[in-house]
């Protein structure tokens, strides 16, 4: 039994509006990437999944139909979503000082599902997200999507929790 | 938002006598342990968790009750099962180079509180388990136990599947 050394890594860290996914972006910096070497050697690969876009009849609320606007409107609102989350995420890959690699990717859909196909895709080592983000309503509907992604991802999977007292 | 660097640093690796909790093991000490500077800062904790001693009712199987030199095997069998764990998990530790302080400890009980009280107890920074060990009928009958861990553990936790082709 050998594990693989492989010498270029690439790691996805999930990042979503959540503080916690911020929090495990910033411990996979300081505890994964914890020297120069393997910095050169990594790509941090940032991945946002937006949610499916609603089918129209999800527009149809209490009797009303959303005009185009408004569905313009919601589409804008979550592109400055994604850039906004984004941006924080870049910050913080800034902020360490790790000269890392870094890539943004935006996927849409079920976010279980668009992880762990990235994560097979792109062959990546190791997946980083936060133990409850995308999102509190989707999570109380639907379940924690890091331990979705624990049962079906096939590479090494770190699940932070953001302690408390921070 | 800062990600606390502490120096000394207590790793739990969970162990059982699972091929992919070895793998998990073998895992962190090239994925985590990366450098001299790392190893002589990190304790890695082994931890081996017995299920808890089964009622005396079980023993009482289609009519026989066990008399007490069964019992004092199947206890001598379970003290071998924790030696010879340990034994490849100390091999591993020594193999991998990394001339890293390694504790070893042995709970008894569920495997889950076992293991999220040890985390707390010590104060883990970290905890690594295979994605399915713990035995394959504990696993059928009460479900994974990376899976419950992940979702009670306060540490990051990183839950490592062992490849097929290995």
């Amino acid at each position: 039994m050998e594990v693989e050394k492989n010498e270029e890594k690439k790691i996805i860290v999930a990042v979503d509006e959540s503080e916690e996914s911020m929090y495990a972006l910033s411990w996979c910096l300081h505890n994964i990437i914890v020297s120069q070497q393997i910095s050169k050697s990594t790509t941090l690969v940032l991945l946002y999944v937006k949610p499916p876009p609603p089918p129209y009849s999800a527009f149809h609320v209490a009797g009303y139909l959303f005009g185009n606007d408004v569905i313009a409107t919601l589409e804008e609102y979550s592109e400055r979503l994604v850039d906004s989350v984004m941006s924080k995420a870049q910050a913080i890959c800034m902020k360490s000082n790790r000269n890392i690699k870094v890539e943004k990717k935006v996927g849409s859909g079920d976010a279980k599902n668009v992880i762990c196909g990235t994560v097979e895709k792109l062959g990546a080592d190791m997946l980083v997200m936060g133990s409850h983000g995308y999102g509190f309503l989707k999570r109380a509907l639907l379940g924690s999507v890091s331990h979705d992604c624990a049962k079906h991802v096939k590479c090494p999977m770190v699940v932070v929790k953001q302690p408390k007292n921070i």
